[in-house]
């Protein structure tokens, strides 16, 4: 037996070590993905300075909330929302027993694979066929389905699950922020059930944490079992001025970071950056057509127009992904 | 000098040294204003079944989710709802800029304290006095007569702060479910933005898990600033069937635990009891008339018929005010 082997921790050891350990961490670059710069600069002098005790602009750890857009700004949003692309599968997968689709707009369109003729049929043929693919089932059923669509679909170009498609410049920001103390929460334009089948997992975030649009959901007795049968009706969209009521509904405290990409979370951003002391709001803007996609005022997913101006008048922080982000995928997949 | 003076701890040491007194404080009587008995082995042995490390019925810290009605059950409702209570106050107020009150029902009834008038205004009658006053300000505004009311107002019988007419049984429990890894929601029939006006001081519970009825919210920018509006319409209400659904919506994951006091409560406690693994629910019975009130089949106020009922059945825990609290209020108040 040799000495290293009779080495016994004591529980309170362990602990301290563990402590030590966390320490040493911390005191690395929280931030290896995120490029040397003014962005990077940005982020970790505004942790600094609110998590200072005795500094002027600390702020307590219960007040610390940190609240992300989903879409383009924790996973990529292209060719179209996720949620879209899981909703034409869901009609190609139970088409069967919906034989009226054949003839029927926007259903015809998604079985013909006729893109365009989808296309023409906008963003309320789009909210037809996510009504209708989300509806029916209970609550329990429908994380079966999405967690069984995410573990076999895979994007287009990249050829890989949709939950490798997350940025990993953010997955490392929100653990930064989590280990400076901050709670961190989606406040997601997506449907809420949608986001928590996966946000625990490869986010961190547990589905309370998660705020997002909904549809109505009703309580049934079924044979002597409770269940929640979610219905066609969408009851709330968290978008644009949504966010802030949904914040004030779901989160009831002002954040102090706010983290976004298109112009449907400029309310979410002003919001923000209204309330009394330090406060950060950041864009991250898509500059990067190799390694992922690049838009902003023209395009139809995830405009970045208005909120990009105001940017610039009020200073928030814009991460340009190519400039500010030396690695963009965890794994680093090259485009197909 | 004298030697105890130069003992200096280390950051180190001082996070053992709290280690070790949080240890020693959990291994006292966690529920000291709870009479021991059945009830209260109920709750223990529960604790100590889901938090035992490589037990049957363990438990993952992130899934301990334990959810508490407010009226009734963190604090007492009698002899009308407090929300009720503080929306006359606001009526009496504000009467100044609405003289059409004084001819108009429920309006007059309240501003000429004619109790029968007003009660036979009915539930009608009182949703109309809680959408008027609690509307037209923004949402700060709000949180600010909320919080006036609370440091003035005094409870009818017991003279007290509203504030102080809450269960510190409840109160100790709420404490040691925290410390035994639980998550602590309040899933309330009452306002979400009017019970996060206390929670946090009180209970200890931060707004982002308390859960409750809301009315409409508007975002609006005035004079450059973004404020939220509150609206006079009721959008969402958490009572019966609407807390499991509030659940859902805003917690994500089923509770395995429930605390209720009324037929309201019966969803939510249906609700946590169904899902797999171990699961408690537990009604407060209030049968003291003597330090509180006595009231279940026969109150217009937070009647308790059919989940008493239901209760005996599926042997929920019934907790008997009289029997199983040694001590009601954190201040034992008398009354007046």
């Amino acid at each position: 037996m040799n000495t290293a082997s009779r080495v016994r921790l004591s529980p309170a050891a362990a602990t301290l070590a563990l402590c030590l350990l966390a320490a040493a961490a911390a005191a690395q670059d929280p931030l290896p993905s995120w490029n040397d710069g003014q962005t990077k600069k940005a982020i970790t002098d505004f942790v600094a300075r609110v998590t200072r005790a005795g500094g002027g602009d600390f702020v307590p750890p219960a007040e610390r909330i940190a609240v992300f857009d989903n879409d383009g700004t924790l996973w990529c949003e292209q060719p179209m929302y996720f949620q879209f692309l899981f909703a034409i599968d869901r009609v190609r997968a139970t088409a069967g027993a919906h034989p009226e689709w054949k003839t029927t707009e926007p259903f015809r369109s998604v079985l013909a694979g006729d893109m365009k003729g989808l296309h023409a049929a906008g963003e309320k043929g789009l909210m037809e066929i996510v009504g209708r693919t989300h509806a029916g089932m209970t609550t329990d059923e429908f994380q079966k389905i999405v967690a069984d669509w995410l573990a076999t679909a895979r994007h287009p170009k990249y050829g890989t699950p949709y939950t490798e498609c997350v940025y990993e410049p953010m997955l490392e920001l929100l653990r930064f922020l989590r280990s400076a103390g901050f709670k961190t929460f989606i406040v997601s334009g997506g449907g809420v059930e949608f986001v928590r089948a996966f946000a625990e997992r490869i986010y961190g975030i547990p589905p309370e944490q998660v705020v997002g649009s909904s549809g109505g959901v009703r309580f049934e007795v079924r044979d002597g079992r409770p269940v929640l049968v979610k219905e066609p009706k969408v009851e709330f969209v968290d978008d644009g001025p949504g966010k802030p009521v949904a914040i004030d509904r779901c989160i009831g405290r002002r954040p102090i970071m706010a983290f976004g990409n298109s112009d449907g979370d400029l309310q979410m951003l002003q919001w923000t950056t209204a309330g009394a002391g330090a406060r950060l709001a950041l864009l991250v803007h898509h500059t990067d057509d190799e390694r992922e996609y690049r838009y902003d005022r023209e395009s139809s997913v995830g405009r970045l127009d208005k909120a990009l101006d105001e940017a610039q008048q009020r200073h928030w922080v814009v991460a340009d992904m190519k400039a500010d982000w030396k690695q963009v995928f965890p794994r680093s997949p090259a485009p197909r």
